[in-house]
């Protein structure tokens, strides 16, 4: 019992404390009443499964970075969720199989990984978000781009951005425009995504260097890529972009990042990056993407994932005290439940030596009075 | 990918699908909104943590029940949490350690073990609670019932009944009333708790035969209780459970069972079980404990866990389907705005043959109009 660290959380994961749980659970639950208020279905996957289901999926899902174990039960190897979009496709794919599609889904709850991100610690987040199975086109798109805003929006942010971009942009013009061998595609691909425009010209991609212009705030940044691409192999998705961005007009910031790929493995044609004031880093990603499923070409889908705890954060450094009632030893309890019908939070005496300050406490109660303290 | 088991479940782990989601996200906030009402903070420990630190804080937790697995970062081993209890108490012990006492903490999650309870195979529960930290008092008891009555009250829970208990009944007769042998102790406890008289005598016990007799309605069980207690051993006991009674009388239907132990581990003076209508087994659980901790005897505490999951399948069953407004190709976002904005579920078309009826909708909207499907 004596053992110091008995008491030490492992690296990268922490108790989040009163001091920000009310803005925790005030999030959480603004982001799933937006999304529920677009006709989007809850559901809920479980915490752990056989890591064979979550690993193929989706492309671009890593095994390795899961929290790995044998279920003592059955013997076969489990693993800890490390993203839930993986479960929807899941449960869309079966037990949800035979529902009418566009399936609308969306889901909350925490998420795991052996190693933080980036220079970001943190091995468990929580993730919010919503897919809309079997409908990838312009109209699924600019749904999810809305409702991730809206979502946001209800939830506290300011200064809502979003970032557009094209995952499958270098296939597309490798294929159509601006051919590459075999070899080159992925290595144009990584350095379009590094902005390195020497290695890019090294990689073989010269012709590819105009893309690197494209890049900034959304109306100017789609007329260069509008002049870059004189074949037209982009015409439908500059098209697409156009309207995506004429949907959600006014309600945030956009800007264009065509050849963005980091963060968008397993995206297909359309993909965007949300932001925030006052939070660092990204709040979340969406796009189109396909559901792999056994013996067929998998089925379409669209959605967003959101990471709001650094929103969470912010919103509880910025956010005044709660007001708490002290009730005092020998307090009328009908006239306490009466008070807190109408919305206010008690905190009652169990002992004479109970302090309404120490306690935490604004306001106490005087018979049937309110008082502030 | 022609793996016919990847898309099955481990046992005992299940999804949560839109039939029964809505309710299980309703139950948890109203449980989480009375304890709040009630002044008690949340906190949200992570899923994970050292095994070291879940297995020591409280005597009856086992390790053995937790799914367990090495850190590739600390090389340490680690569990997935199945009580959060635990949790709570680490962070009384440590980050709250100086936070005022009584110190009321409240928290919401999913718990796992590697194996179901009795004949249920669920091996993940939603688990919500209260602890109430530095007070193991009759009035800490009376607040911890009330709030786990109102709490379930206010989550749809009907027939709420709660059955008291004394887990440490035999320990203090058999020090101060109807001595046993050290080894005869435990032996006594067990056949009291299995209801069994023939072996409560075989095993020495026939002095506490009469315990037998005090189990049942909370009036006339009490009675019994008292007749027994002729040396007066149980006196502030007894007037204890008279004081928590009287405090939650016309809430809640009262019972007693004094000798009860399953499930009271690591309870001290005072546990108590909670049920309600329609639900078949126990919702939950409570009663005063002490938080383990380094170099003391420990702190007192007061709390009550809920495993919520069986009262939101039964009001999910039987709860009416949810009003969806289906919006058309073309109608105009504003209109669906302020329709979402006075609590108007919306569902959009994305194309032409996105039919209003198969998508779930019960409303329509045509132009400006709300018109029922």
């Amino acid at each position: 019992m004596n053992d110091i660290d008995r008491d030490l959380l492992p690296e990268g994961l922490e108790d989040r404390l009163p001091a920000t749980t009310p803005a925790a659970t005030r999030v959480t639950r603004a982001i799933l009443d937006a999304m529920d208020g677009h006709g989007y279905d809850r559901v809920q996957p479980p915490t752990i499964e056989f890591e064979k289901s979550m690993a193929s999926r989706m492309a671009g899902v890593q095994s390795r970075r899961m929290f790995r174990f044998v279920d003592p039960a059955s013997l076969r190897m489990m693993a800890i969720r490390s993203d839930m979009t993986v479960q929807v496709g899941r449960i869309a794919a079966t037990g949800l199989a035979a529902a009418p599609r566009p399936l609308r889904l969306c889901y909350a709850g925490q998420v795991l990984t052996i190693k933080g991100a980036g220079l970001d610690p943190a091995r468990e987040r929580l993730q919010v978000g919503i897919e809309l199975i079997g409908a990838d086109s312009v109209a699924a798109a600019a749904e999810v781009v809305s409702v991730a805003i809206e979502a946001l929006g209800a939830a506290g942010a300011t200064g809502i951005s979003v970032d557009f971009t094209l995952p499958d942009l270098v296939d597309t013009l490798a294929e159509k425009a601006l051919p590459l061998e075999r070899g080159q595609v992925e290595q144009v691909r990584r350095e379009l995504d590094a902005k390195d425009a020497g290695a890019l010209v090294a990689a073989g991609g010269a012709a590819y260097l105009p893309l690197l212009e494209a890049i900034g705030p959304f109306a100017t940044a789609i007329e260069r890529l509008c002049a870059f691409d004189v074949g037209g192999a982009l015409t439908t998705r500059i098209a697409a972009l156009r309207e995506i961005a004429g949907r959600v007009a006014g309600k945030a910031r956009l800007t264009l990042d065509p050849s963005e790929r980091h963060g968008f493995e397993y995206q297909s044609w359309f993909g965007f990056t949300i932001y925030a004031d006052g939070v660092r880093g990204a709040l979340g990603r969406g796009g189109t993407y396909t559901i792999l499923s056994d013996g067929d070409e998998g089925e379409p889908a669209t959605g967003f994932s959101l990471y709001p705890d650094p929103l969470i954060d912010a919103l509880a450094a910025a956010e005044q005290g709660r007001d708490t009632l002290f009730l005092p030893l020998g307090h009328d309890p009908e006239v306490a439940i009466r008070l807190r019908a109408i919305g206010w939070r008690t905190r009652a005496a169990l002992a004479l030596e109970d302090d309404a300050g120490v306690l935490g406490c604004t306001y106490w109660l005087d018979g049937t009075e309110v008082v502030r303290l």
